[in-house]
């Protein structure tokens, strides 16, 4: 069993996830099961809206991600474009491309056009380019997104990632235990080791 | 110059860095100036208040301070009783400390008691039994710390927070950059350094 990724196309700190963690899975040998949902409508119910009229801490939040990006070897425009007007979309196409084999490139793809190109993900051109990129039809794409199944879906794994404790993005669950945001990626993959943090 | 360190007591994160902080400083030979200041009244002015009626967030910043203790060495029985009752006091007494050269002692002994033994800061007995144990007079400590001049330092010392875009704590400035977070003392070390983040 690996350890379980929980995010959001939305969330701001997710940038550095995606975009490290395919090397991660390659040097570590872990599997991370991808799982895309809504931590929108979650964190609404939890009234935990912690950007929101708060200019001082959303101010780090972009430098925070701005220095980390540069640790980990790659760019952040910030700010970048925030909230997305099309949130739920860009996550039912993920949700698609996870049932047809191709979320990773998707989800990788369209956040480095956010972050690095300054394009919304989930509206366009940022939608089409991403889709083209990776050889995808992009109509054929967004009408399977907007289905019934796919919307299901969506609501399927967000309820699993709320019964989980799931309360931000990105989180991990590396045996049953929880943790929250890009920085506990380590702690995950110690626990998921060790049984403990080291 | 060296690294400024911002906090107050009642932060829970904060019992991580002022556990760990003395022997980072040791380590490094970097000198951290620990600057304790009114928290309570920039996030009230802010808007922020991250773990009111949140209950799952909560219960992971719990589980997340215990896996974090454990890394460092240290223990942590949580949850802690939180939020302190004498948040006010706990602090200023920091900052008379401070103008006596024993503030490092009695932040954390009273952070030690708070928890590893389940007893409040700035409550009976935790005050008392702290400023005993590093051999203060417990009466003349309380009442220096009530007194005018006291209370005008900690109101400036938190103007001087605010000023400097203190949104939250722990808080560190190296060369003007800031950084929010237990996790982020190795980053503000890094830049104080290298003036990146490595």
């Amino acid at each position: 069993m690996g350890i379980q990724f929980w995010f959001s196309i939305g969330s701001t700190y997710t940038y550095l996830t995606v975009t490290r963690l395919p090397a991660i899975e390659q040097a570590t040998g872990i599997e991370f099961e991808w799982n895309p949902f809504s931590i929108r409508a979650i964190m609404m119910e939890q009234n935990n809206i912690p950007f929101r009229d708060k200019p001082v801490k959303t101010a780090h939040m972009w430098r925070d991600i701005e220095r980390r990006a540069q640790k980990y070897g790659f760019k952040a425009r910030v700010p970048a474009p925030y909230p997305l007007e099309q949130f739920d979309l860009a996550n039912r196409v993920a949700v698609y491309a996870k049932s047809q084999g191709w979320m990773k490139d998707y989800v990788t793809v369209t956040y480095r056009k956010w972050f690095q190109d300054g394009m919304p993900a989930g509206s366009e051109p940022n939608l089409s380019e991403t889709l083209k990129e990776i050889g995808q039809n992009s109509q054929k794409v967004i009408e399977a997104a907007n289905s019934a199944d796919v919307e299901a879906d969506y609501l399927e794994l967000t309820d699993r990632a709320r019964s989980l404790g799931v309360f931000g993005v990105p989180a991990f669950i590396a045996n049953d235990e929880l943790f929250w945001g890009d920085d506990r990626v380590e702690d995950a993959i110690s626990w998921h080791r060790n049984g403990r943090v080291v």
